[in-house]
């Protein structure tokens, strides 16, 4: 029998192993690659979903490859009105190594879904319900908008600034189609007021003062109880 | 001014160099690339949808991103009681060089899509209305199946054989995702049946008699009236 | 000293490692990486090959790059007539990464390879002795095929079903290149007859009967004795 | 001889041809593809420098490879006290198909970068003169910065958010490699406030009032005079 | 009608076309791409091969995708025995976009395969008659080679120095296969003894004298009739 | 606890693990991954840098992305009067599995950097100081070659043989970077002469006499001290 110091020692090689996939989104060289429960266990600190190790491929069954945690809209509304689930190697293992991945994203009446992008993929948006105002931002600070009617879709380019608001008097629901299984994303309040960048070059670059930064900061620091 | 015959050269210049575009389904070099519709309708004898001759770029507008075209479903039902709507290049002029494409698929009760695959695409279903019995086949030719409900999605991988059949009592509503833009298609029944193959070689592919497979050339050769 | 269990664990690792190599076929970041025999043991169970773990670098020997398996046929012929010998990573270490695998194929008089594609390659025949009707099909159904001859080469694009037959009156070599190390197959009649898709969703897919459909189901069931 | 009509149409099709190319980033399959000055020239109201059309091989000389405009800063600098000059396919004919760019920019004291990310590329910036602090918000939104000393070097991971700002004494250079011919840049300030996203959805995004939108609209927008 | 200016400026415009299309060698967005036979013939000067224009895909014809002029050596042996044929996509033009070339080489009793590499693709060696010492050097200047005989294959990693011998009694014939349809070449004793090289700048690499140099350049000048 | 036999194993899985990601130079699918050095210690036999197994993202630095060794040359100059320091994922881990790389040349007056080519890469030379002789040789065996002076960059196609000479009165320093974290390297005279190809063969290839052979032979045999 081992210890639990090789127990230990494993986990970390387990640990060490999972982050060895995530180099990269292109072709596959195999059927599928189903990412295996375990390591998904242990990468529960990070909140983002990568490529992963997978399991034997003769014991993937139908399970790996249908997801139904998108039947209904999580209760779990941010403070913009926005909640989203996201369909990912994380949660829906057959989606491994494939190039794409999916969500549901849900808005109040009012809500939004503040400017973001998405690093390493496009986004393709359907709206099946309400009415949407739904737009991105070209290299060229061009923006391309307009209310999205139930049953429309609209292309996000990849890594550019977009941003989403429910114009309509009833709740909206979203789905988007990405094709990276993990196309990361960049949240434009909180990366640039909530990450800590220096108070004075903030200041330069918006042309605000030291107390309206302060309050914009406060706003978006994520250890700050909201 | 130009002569008839001048312009005509032009067009050839356009068609062949709208054929130059066909290469890759890579990264973007560019935030984006619509697709130019001069170049679309030259290409109408095609139906297939490639990457296309992108406008200037300043002449960009809003509609080139969104596309109305999956609200409903086309009448134009299969004899198999499937209905499919593309959103392409070459009616989402958006979508050109970006790397997805969408699709609407409608199947009546008891409807089939027919066993196909598509070799340059990995697609994820979502089915919004019905019961559909849903799979694939992988290289061992093992089928992963199962009749998904409203709100499911399943991931069918890039190039594996995969079918649908509507086994609810309502018609059902399912949107495909791509990771291509172009991901193609190939129909088994037809492709096999349908093309042109040798006849000996299908006997002896499939053991049937030379009056089976004359029976199934019949149904699926596209000349035939049906 | 370590246990039996701890050895366990190890294989364990071993073998989960060496999935998670499968992710990619793109370019190389080193001269090359050898597979490493002790993981391709332990992947027998799969008959797939795929990108294995490579071995230090500098234990690399001239054999590991040169492969004598294809000097001469299997005399192993299936019922149509066909003998083929793969030359991959799991037996021809040195191309693992490389993006390249190879096959000889041989084929009695009157034998045929049945209608198959390769998810993931595109490939070129080379006739080295014998007549063979050679050809595939496209996305819209339209046969390219005729009889090689003897020094004749032909190009099989990525993911289109193609198929051979020896038309002449000796026996027929013929050398496939493949621009992928895994190119993957889905044999058709074995792809749709023999792996449990639904039953009455073939029968409305070829317009066969139900005793027709299970005719084809006996014959290319793996599980059935032949 | 031909028309000017003739001549304008020449024109339109070398501009469609021109775009035709912006379609990838990846490998090149021939040595080099020298971006042809007559294209150069036809897209000077884009700002943005793409994979343009290549001249005949044979006419490459020597300083289609040699840049020399980054010898010294343009004197031409922003209100935050930047000046940027590129080394792109548009003025360095050479680089075109071979997946890098190369930037100077010198910062005044106390000058800023602003927040900004490139879609499309990793940069690594080499500070040749000066004391600069710089930095980069990963998709956790924490933040990676520190001053950097002459002759250190920085990695800023594609598509993250980064910035800088000169904390010595003396003016500082800085050089930028990209690992694409057309990094692309969205600059935060301007691509949020200065492209017309509309205004409710910026004070809810940002939790500031419309008087506060109002002024950081004004102060962004490309069409104000500053 | 137009005029012969006319026509001249639309083969400047095909000329420049046909270049657009050198930029990469990915996965391909359609089923095939068949070069022009217009194009390849407005090429000729060039002794490269690229991706070129497609035909319209109507227009295709088996023809495009057989190839037959690898039956028999070229009768054309250089100084050191070697004859080469290629198959690319200017002489065999189905192979446009697909990614794979093909080349046979005749070898000579005691002829040899110089030193050289390819740029863009890792070879696979298949020795069809004779026995050819053949080998490759790593980054780290270590060779691995040895005698292959009939039957055997050898791969060449992309872009490592190789080479090969005729060290039998007999023809050798051998079949490369590239995974690009460029794989491009660079032949070690006339890239750099007869290409121009700084004299001072070979000698002192080399450690050899003016004379010796100039030796070698007088040798591998192809302007030196030979 | 376990044994050293257990920990030697461990380590070996490491050593196997590390070369397991070696794959591929594509796009990233997370933020980053930064290089554990852990795994860089086990590899020091190698003087090659791979992609390298990433430590937990959490524990991510500022440090692990910035890189301060090329602030001086290092002393250590070759006979030809070159001295190269890199900045690559084994020294600065946060470069792993972003695509670029980085090096400091310095050169003394008169010296050269030989002829030579990087497999994998493109790259852009920056001269910070000196005049240097600079260019490369295309598959024509054409030269493009001149003299750069200070602030000048040139670009060197990915995989073409190039070349360096201090044409000027005081050492140059150049920087260079790469479009791959691991560009490789084959210098010319050591590859061709100091690798142990054949003798024969290269007295062929070069029209040397035996004896002209074995001098630069013995000149170029790492194992020949010098």
């Amino acid at each position: 029998m081992f210890s639990e110091n090789t127990l230990w020692l494993m986990l970390a090689i387990f640990s060490l192993s999972a982050s060895i996939t995530l180099a990269s989104d292109p072709d596959p060289v195999q059927d599928f690659c189903i990412s295996n429960p375990i390591f998904g266990a242990i990468k529960t600190s990070h909140d983002m979903h990568y490529i992963l190790p997978c399991k034997n491929s003769s014991e993937a069954t139908t399970e790996d490859f249908v997801f139904s945690g998108l039947k209904k809209a999580t209760g779990n509304f941010s403070d913009t009105g926005l909640a989203v689930v996201s369909a990912s190697p994380t949660n829906f293992p057959g989606l491994n190594t494939l190039g794409l991945s999916f969500v549901r994203a849900d808005i109040e009446v009012g809500g939004i879904n503040p400017p973001h992008f998405h690093p390493r993929a496009t986004e393709l948006v359907h709206v099946v319900q309400g009415k949407v105002y739904s737009g991105f931002v070209d290299s060229n600070n061009r923006v391309f908008a307009r209310v999205l009617e139930q049953g429309e879709i609209m292309v996000l380019p990849k890594g550019l600034v977009h941003f989403m608001m429910n114009v309509g008097d009833e709740p909206a629901t979203l789905f988007g189609s990405f094709n990276s299984q993990n196309p990361g994303i960049q949240k434009i309040p909180s990366a640039v007021f909530g990450s800590g960048i220096d108070e004075e070059l903030l200041q330069k670059a918006f042309g605000l003062s030291s107390k309206q930064i302060g309050t914009l900061r406060k706003k978006f620091d994520p250890k700050t109880a909201r």
